[in-house]
């Protein structure tokens, strides 16, 4: 009594209910992660300073449509300690169990809106999904600055400028504290607008946000986008991630607008990600109603990342990836920051089979270095 | 490698296993809140409180019988944040998963034994599902009074007093503190018993539990219930619900009354569904050994909920609540509150596909008013 | 539309992707418990001194290989509190939602290589899954000794010593902290060693690791293995579990070393199960930097669990269980503790529907005597 399914990597089920009045396609992945770390010792020498090894990401996926093609839905969900985390106050102390859920509507021509919890429209190294990464994990510049997920509304839309230039925009409304928030809005709300242009057309197989050219583009394939984010009254620490603000009466309200320009170049088994990241803030140093400061400050600066890969025929992938980061040192006393990263990927059966490996060296100026090692296999069905 | 499946509404997959040894149907839901909240300034004037964006459920559901028809089983999970939320040391400091999951034995003619957690045989508003609601949520009476879901066994018989009038009987005996408490039983356990009379047979496809008249009974159809429940040696404030009443060396225990009565009324389109509660206890004010009194207050008092709606042909329903909540203000310091709701749903898909919204004007005696403004999007797989 | 599953109790759906690039048995169980548990009172006579019912268990299993048949994995998720729990800032604060997550590498002959989190291959009674068992729970040996679950690697390997004569060995190296810890690995790491051996062949079935003779053995089957655990540097009280000992300036960190010796035997209904414990370590007890003690204790000493069983043809079961617990008294300054656990049970549809009911009597010496009875019902699918 067997159910037949997809080949491997296309799902687990592909459900489609009587008369085409809905469908369901649901898949799963498991992503095992070995860490070492290396620091500085008080003789300036490298030295252990710690190991890990994680079920790092363990999700169940189910997307399709509801009732009309033109009403799709997706779910994600985590199921690692990792992906769980980050439960407080304003999740009604609860895992973060969801990670996406949300419906998409086309409700007119090239027209989607898009209702409940996913990924902003923000950086691209973010909107990559963590299956889709070309090393084991992303870089320092996500973690400075990324704006994540949240919940809210999101306009989409897509059109030609000419036979090939496409042109993809997204407006985003949400309530700017990230993902999982279920004790109503802080401050005020996030907005954010993205711009994709696609000047040789859409990338083989949509693969405009997945790491590596697996799929050898036979004509070289771009994509140039920017994307603006402002969160109207924020209380954390990086827009709508990182630490509350608290002050004695309650919160510390500013303006955070948070820019990012990126690219995806793609051909021949080539690939490039570039990504710079801009955010300043009203005033980034959180001070009470007196007048007196906080501790907490708005991590406020500039980054960099560029990244790069050529995948051989045989589907090994050699990568390398610069990062800088530069947050403003007068405002958070925070050192520059270069993360300097070499990758080794096998992809067996493209991503959805694969072994990483990756090597990041990381500089403070002024600060102490250090390394990292990590070693990653991920399983998607 | 298409999976067919039943069609959109009734579930995901309807597993039969060989030799229907076993049977399984999933189903999964979604919702999507959205909520403005607008309260009493300085100047008297309401003025904006607060906004939330919500994914306000995410559930799983498997049913079915396992081995033998006569032993039937039922799980339901709940993903999002404000449904895992109410971990405490009770609950070995885990999020509340489970929602459901429970046994039952038709062991003999009419009767079921149920084993296991689910809903007490409670307030009528309470057992009609989330799912099935007339409006986007239920009223202050539930709020204040349900009995929810617990722990224990159940015993449910029916049977005919003539052709058409038909009665169904409910005993549970449970642990009295609520849903997924694992650390063991506080204070004595917790009695219920609800019997219902249906004097003009059952509602079309069994719906004398769903909000709205969406079946248009083409005859005038009633269901008359009440519940009463013991819960011996209480130690939380609303019965099973509501804050444990902590001691200086332990629990405040007293006995907990809880009487409900309770109809549903349905006829070509139109439904009311009325519940009054009533609650009392032994002595309402929780006192340490030595008589001084601990803070925590058994909420004693009575409450009215009343509600009708119309569904017109097109499949949009008016409907209309009036709440009123009295609890003992010598006793417990509260005001008495009412509720108004005016509710406007658009079920494109009975319950399964449905839009719905609702304005409720709250008004406290001597206290302040509010407003309180929500839209919710439910889809039913 | 109906799906086809397999019988009861062999997996709700069995995938099959096409091409045979991967398959799935997915299977979920439920396990209610309901607990009476006497203690002696102030006159030296047994009273109550608790109940508490219970979903003891709620789980979700897929197996099966991806991509190649000698490439598989397994996933256990479990949902109910009892399982969730043990959270810490070790577990990024989340629930321990993930039980097992693991893939199996059959890279060479008879070798597999074991990732991810999974049980370590320590003592036969906390191997013999949870499904599975005897009698409702576990003993105190148990409790006291087990290494339950770990997250790192395992090497498993086994060969025959003539056409019957069957050895089985695991090797493991793991974080030493037990399972979801995502923060990263204290102390030293943990290495496991088991070997088994099969002088009359494999038991039917592969059933030496599963409670009862349900099989009916025609020929007497046995299983004699041991296991040893190396600790080192571990900072928990039983060596991966138990209690952190932290000191003024981070974790006392100690050898542990457990040995199990333990054997399993069957013929005609028949079983027997017996288990030796012992542990020691390096200093057991805990000290600050200067030498002051803690407090926390590594949980020293021997223990011997011996189990039989007779299973009627009509599979009813009677089964008896003696567990003698031998904490070193002058470290850890626990009294020997005695159990004498009497169980019957009834298993419907072997392992998979039965109902399990059990009564023990505790004896500290020099301490009180309690009584604890259990009634059980598990439903695997």
């Amino acid at each position: 009594q067997e159910i037949k399914a997809p080949s491997f990597g296309k799902g687990i089920l592909n459900i489609v209910g009587q008369d085409s009045t809905w469908t369901m396609k649901a898949s799963a992945r498991l992503q095992f992660l070995g860490i070492g770390q290396w620091g500085e010792n008080e003789d300036g020498n490298l030295a252990s300073v710690g190991s890990n090894f994680l079920v790092r990401r363990a999700r169940l996926k189910f997307s399709g449509f509801a009732y009309s093609p033109k009403f799709k839905y997706k779910v994600e969900l985590g199921l690692s300690n990792r992906d769980l985390s980050g439960g407080s106050e304003f999740t009604h102390d609860a895992p973060r169990y969801i990670l996406d859920a949300y419906v998409m509507w086309n409700f007119y021509e090239n027209f989607e809106l898009w209702i409940g919890q996913t990924k902003l429209p923000g950086n691209i190294e973010r909107i990559v999904s963590s299956a889709n990464m070309q090393m084991v994990d992303r870089s320092l510049l996500n973690s400075r600055f990324t704006i994540d997920r949240d919940m809210g509304m999101q306009l989409r839309h897509k059109f030609n400028v000419s036979e090939n230039f496409i042109v993809k925009e997204a407006l985003a409304i949400s309530q700017g504290e990230g993902r999982n928030v279920s004790k109503g809005n802080l401050g005020g709300y996030q907005y954010t607008a993205r711009i994709d242009f696609l000047p040789f057309g859409n990338f083989t197989g949509n693969t405009e946000f997945v790491g590596a050219d697996l799929k050898r583009e036979k004509k070289p394939k771009l994509m140039i986008g920017a994307a603006y984010d402002f969160n109207n009254n924020a209380v954390k620490t990086r827009s709508n991630q990182g630490d509350y603000m608290y002050t004695d009466t309650g919160f510390y309200e500013t303006d955070i607008k948070t820019l990012f320009v990126n690219a995806m170049f793609k051909y021949n088994g080539f690939s490039f990600m570039g990504e710079y990241a801009g955010r300043n803030a009203g005033d980034a140093i959180a001070k009470n109603n007196d007048g007196t400061v906080t501790g907490d400050i708005v991590q406020v600066g500039n980054g960099l990342n560029l990244m790069s890969g050529y995948v051989f025929k045989n589907n090994w992938e050699l990568s390398g990836r610069y990062t800088f980061v530069d947050l403003d040192k007068d405002i958070t006393g925070r050192n520059k920051e270069l993360q300097y990263t070499l990758g080794v990927s096998k992809y067996i059966v493209g991503h959805k089979l694969k072994v990483q490996t990756d090597a990041t060296y990381l500089s403070e100026v002024d600060g102490p270095e250090g390394l990292i090692c990590r070693l990653q296999l991920e399983v998607h069905f």
